[in-house]
């Protein structure tokens, strides 16, 4: 680490990073059962966040730094509430969102809190609290079976319902009695680690072997809870098993998974929403470490992957701060989540990355840490701005090669709002992925606008199946048609079936998200159908000089020998306002479908139209959009709405819009997605209610290129030339079309008037 | 106006008045043709909302008040723009949110901007636009005829489709024309007087005479724009029509519609969305009248009666400032519109009301007149605070007798935020009330949870009929089922007849919105259906001992000696979590009934239950709400969505639950709406997502006493007695039921535990 002494951040961290030298190279002479040296300095205690020297400036800097003190309050408050209260460790009997599992949840948050605030404030009334609470599960762990509520097929804990809970307490209650452990008898420590500790690491580690080494975050959770319970216990082989795996041969464990789970940008492939949670052990123990074994330089690890996890999950979010809602995921979860504390805390402290103080000055809220020492210095002087979402290419698979994300992203017009565009063609995300390739979403702001159903599920809440994932996760959530992508024969990719589907993904065909007027992503997925090949091309334009936000060109290509019927449906939100075509609405409703999602829907109507293209225009917040559409005589729009085969009012009742193409080989669907107009109920006006688009016109479709022209009503012509194979950003193209001749050079090329 | 030096703002309204009655004075020599006074001080030109002096005032100000100088560089902006872009006075051609109808709306706010930037900047580019305009305004409207656009049954305009717009465009010019008429030379002026504003003014005033004088928002625009005119025009005879009515006899005019439309505490029987827009008329004619005819004591006029309506339109406000959306309204619409920027300041300057100014404050802009000055002086030393909300019982009806409104207020546990019970039981509020007698709305903080739906129109948005009420807004949003009360036979109040709601109103039968720990309302309906008499007893009961919210108990007792089908319905917002009874959903939907409403239900499922209560619990947001209804094995609840027999996509499609009794003559419907517990996603916490009542019952019921006893979970128990005649706050009572007698004195007792 490079000391520079004009520069006190790198002073203070430098200090620090000698505190944890010392520490570890008498923590290792310990092990090694040498001689100890004893002119060293007394062991800066804890080692896992929190040295007594960071506590000791945390305490002097409460009464002028706001965020620390409210943060350390927040945590002092808990505490006594909890002391007040009284301890209780209850029988392990509820499932998820029940009385016990609650109560045990609180339990380990408590004793987290009680833990720091007696290291800000040495009142053993808090060192006390942990210790009596450790020595109740000391009295009860040894002697559980595994829970009565533990479901078939999935890792069981003791404590909880799922193995998952197990860990994470074990992640939070090693803290909390590491931060204690100073003020706790010989006897009582040897009491709760004998039966406390060590027992619930032999579980996990042990008995729960199979989820230990799975490169999974239930394997992260796990690890990091076994391997930061070994630095406490200075059990050096619970250490390494953590890092390396039971086998100690590095095939699983740590770092094998920071390996095998991220993307080179650090993507996670179950998505934001599970890699949001999975950040916190990953960031948690990686700080353990780095305190503990810096040499190992768990932090540069993979050209610095888990700095780049950070930044990748945050810029997988909307301009709400909430995950974009692919794979399961809930979309209530934005990034102002404990989890996100931790991580961005540590990510700030380690990479000195200042671009994350938007954030965490958001949050309102830092981790009592060394870590969050360093952001609450840092947001003393920091002048608030927004966090900036970049448009971005973000790779899937460990070696980036699994397809991947694209986010588009243009200003909207509104002071420091986007229209953001996501094109999913990831791998299938293990168990926690949707059967979505080549599906997009889209944001106007704030607002969404083609969405992502997410996750069937209410978290916690115990009436909706105890909180887990509800069956309608796996019968609409999952399913193709719940996406804005193409359904064949009202099948879903891969026929459902997650095995088939992780073995292979779509692939990248080309993209460039470096233009200001156009962002462009073309991505293939080859073995969703049997036989078909599928083609998307995503296009954000923005003229300067038109008055008109960016719009989209979306090309969806599809190749086939056999005739197939292909479904384009667009979860649009908002009110519908218009369409350029006629429809007759059905006077009783019916499902659209008998199964893979299709069964869900309730269908509104159906339109046909002699035009060729069909508009579809809805009204969202102050806004509106239109999503129009090359079709022919026999396409068929069809409007439903979800809620059918829903008998325990589980879903949400939200609308969608579909293309319908029926006995065709292949077919290539073309759509304009227009933001236009505005609606202002403030000041009673309304401006460009109406699509501005005049023509669409499919000039040329090939297994080699596709050309389209898209023709405003003023008459701006945006003609969209792509290659289909032989990607080449260097290769000249030429063909000539009715005596039109189209010439470019690379794998893509735009047009105007 | 008393004076006292040591305040200076009772000094600068001195001053103010001084000099408006300097300037009246000399007005009204000119008028009365009597000698000049040579020596009296120049008139302070204009003579509307903005002197000279002020404008002065304003000009030095700009650049040390922050609020003022926005407001004034939006008029700047807009007026500039508007010179860029140049002149167009079209043809009247088009509809509500058509391009002429657009266009006509901007040019008169434009020209307003522009008087009022050269007020401030004495640059004369602003008052050659103004005067250009209006001699290009001059050129054409005394050719026009009626708005080809018009309607049948419906006051015509001549610039557009409507009358009222034609009225608001004068409302407008007329300002503009009098801010900049010292730059425009006399034959200019006299070309605008008689080709402009004579005829717009003898358009309204005599043309639409039938308009002019009703005692309606329609009228009050008229004669504020024919008032306001004659000020300018010095044309007494037009102000005397404005103000007492085209026969000058009282019988109609301003200070008639201020009798007739108001109630006592300034309720306009619309409703306060419709409130709202009359407001700035009401107020911007009583500004004007106050500096020209001060004599006249506007604001004093019927006990601050214009000062109480103010006050009343903003407390009839949710806590986002949307107005509470009963009869024709739309839910978008809040207190930031530019009317009650007007309102709302001069409101303050004449009543130095300083409860208004977190109003002002949140407008973040003030009126550029001498009460916007004000304001915004006043905004210099104003602390943030939150406009504070009260319970309040408002009666309708101009001596307040025909019912009214009672609004249930109480902390809703969270900083700054209450739960409101919207209790109506007003009179029918013209042409846009509903048939709604007997309704109640809630709300938790800006949370909708029992809604009404407001009206079925997309403002000014083309698409939809123009922008005018839709067929839905009579078929759906008026009809009874409609609203969280009781449809009896499937038919609607008065059968769906204006003429004959409108001659009886509900009457409140007693009311307590005092009380910290209890607020309560009752009043009957005994004409909406013919041999039917209804009751209803809304209390919200919160008990300090206990830590949850505050919890409603709804008695609604009906009378009658013929069986009926009662269906009390609740169109609840959020996701429904769960029910204590079984149900089945429907594999097919069809309506729920043929007509009055509820064609546009699909019905979806249907309950039964042994049990002698019914919960439904719902999610919206981060909370739990229950309804718990007394019920019978005959009860039914049944679910309903909306959305049925709506072939242009113009409903929301929002969920209801109704409890449906069939064959009854007289009962009681007693439900119990308990918001509870807590969903945090964040945490990942859930606390006590179940209802916690444990039984609920009737004590007893006759035409003289209702018992109703709640028993919850913990074994708190609340028994509320209520009178049902001869109503009288002194009055003991003693009745005996199942050998416990119950004795209080007045109206309502509560007894807990």
């Amino acid at each position: 680490m490079i000391q520079s002494p004009s520069h006190t951040k790198w002073l203070r961290l430098g200090i620090l990073c000698l505190t944890l030298t010392l520490s570890t190279l008498c923590f290792s002479c310990n092990q090694e059962g040498k001689t100890e040296n004893k002119t060293a300095p007394k062991i800066q205690k804890p080692v896992l966040s929190l040295s007594t020297s960071e506590a000791n400036e945390i305490k002097k800097l409460l009464n002028t730094n706001d965020v620390l003190k409210v943060s350390f309050e927040q945590h002092k408050e808990k505490a006594d509430k909890a002391i007040q209260n009284g301890i209780e460790v209850p029988i392990p009997k509820d499932p998820g969102g029940g009385y016990t599992h609650e109560k045990h949840k609180r339990n380990y948050g408590e004793m987290y809190s009680a833990g720091i605030a007696y290291m800000i404030t040495a009142d053993t009334i808090y060192s006390k609290f942990v210790t009596d609470m450790l020595l109740e599960y000391a009295k009860m762990y040894s002697k559980l079976p595994l829970h009565p509520k533990r479901k078939e097929n999935h890792p069981a804990g003791k404590l909880f319902w799922q193995g998952l809970n197990e860990s994470v307490w074990l992640v939070n209650s090693i803290q909390a009695y590491n931060l204690v452990s100073d003020a706790i008898s010989i006897e009582d420590k040897k009491t709760i680690e004998d039966h406390v500790f060590k027992k619930v690491a032999e579980f996990i580690s042990v008995d729960s072997k199979k989820t230990f080494n799975k490169i999974h975050n239930h394997g992260t959770w796990a690890v990091a809870g076994v391997g930061m319970t070994g630095y406490v216990l200075k059990d050096q082989d619970m250490i390494d098993r953590a890092l390396y795996g039971s086998n100690k041969d590095k095939e699983t464990g740590f770092l094998k998974q920071i390996d095998m789970l991220f993307s080179p940008e650090g993507y996670y492939s179950e998505g934001p929403y599970y890699q949001r949670y999975a950040m916190m052990p990953f960031m948690l123990f990686a700080q353990a470490i780095q305190i503990n074994q810096p040499d190992l330089k768990i932090f540069e690890y993979r050209d610095q992957l888990l700095g780049k996890a950070v930044t990748t999950v945050l810029q997988l979010t909307d301009e709400n701060g909430a995950f974009f809602p692919f794979n399961d995921a809930l979309k209530e979860k934005n990034y102002l989540t404990s989890e996100l504390i931790f991580a961005s805390n540590i990510a700030y402290a380690y990479y000195e990355d200042s671009s994350l103080l938007p954030i965490t000055l958001a949050h309102n809220k830092v981790s009592i840490s060394g870590a969050g020492l360093e952001v609450a210095k840092a947001l003393k002087n920091f002048k608030p701005k927004v966090y900036e979402k970049k448009p971005l290419l973000i790779t899937d698979g460990k070696d980036g090669t699994d397809g991947g994300l694209a986010l588009l992203r243009m200003p909207n017009g509104k002071k420091d709002e986007k229209l953001t565009a996501v094109f999913k063609f990831a791998s299938q995300g293990m168990g926690h992925g949707h059967f979505d390739r080549l599906s997009i979403f889209f944001y106007d702001g704030k607002q969404e606008i083609l969405q992502d159903y997410g996750a069937a599920r209410f978290l916690n809440v115990e009436s909706k199946q105890g909180g887990r994932y509800l069956p309608e996760n796996t019968t609409w959530a999952k399913q193709t048609i719940a996406h804005n992508t193409v359904t064949i024969d009202q099948n879903s990719q891969f026929d459902g079936k997650v095995k088939a589907a992780s073995k292979v993904s779509p692939q990248l065909l080309f993209s460039n998200l470096k233009d200001t007027k156009l962002q462009i992503v073309s991505a293939k997925e080859e073995n969703a159908y049997k036989g078909i090949n599928m083609q998307r091309t995503l296009a954000l334009i923005k003229d300067s000089a038109a008055e008109r936000p960016p719009f989209i060109i979306d090309i969806y290509a599809i190749t086939s020998k056999e005739k197939h019927q292909y479904d384009l449906n667009f979860m649009y939100q908002g009110q519908l306002m218009d369409t350029n075509f006629e429809y007759t609405k059905e006077s009783t409703l019916s499902e659209l479908g008998a199964q893979n999602g299709y069964q869900h829907l309730w269908k509104l109507g159906e339109g046909k139209s002699d035009q060729n293209f069909a508009t579809l225009t809805w009204l969202n917040q102050n806004r509106f959009y239109s999503i129009s559409s090359i079709i022919n005589p026999n396409s068929a729009m069809v409007f439903s709405r979800l809620g059918a085969n829903d008998p325990n009012f589980n879903l949400r009742n939200d609308a969608s819009y579909m293309i319908r193409e029926n006995n065709k080989e292949d077919h290539v669907f073309v759509n304009i997605i227009e933001p236009h107009g505005n609606f202002d109920p403030k000041l009673e006006s309304v401006q460009n209610p109406h699509s501005d688009i005049k023509n669409i016109q499919l000039i040329h479709s090939d297994d080699t290129y596709t050309i389209v022209k898209v023709i405003f009503k003023n008459e701006e012509h945006y003609t969209l030339m792509i290659v289909n194979k032989e990607h080449d950003p260097h290769k000249q193209h030429k063909i000539t079309v009715d005596t039109i001749e189209y010439q470019w050079t690379g794998n893509y090329n735009l047009k105007t008037n």
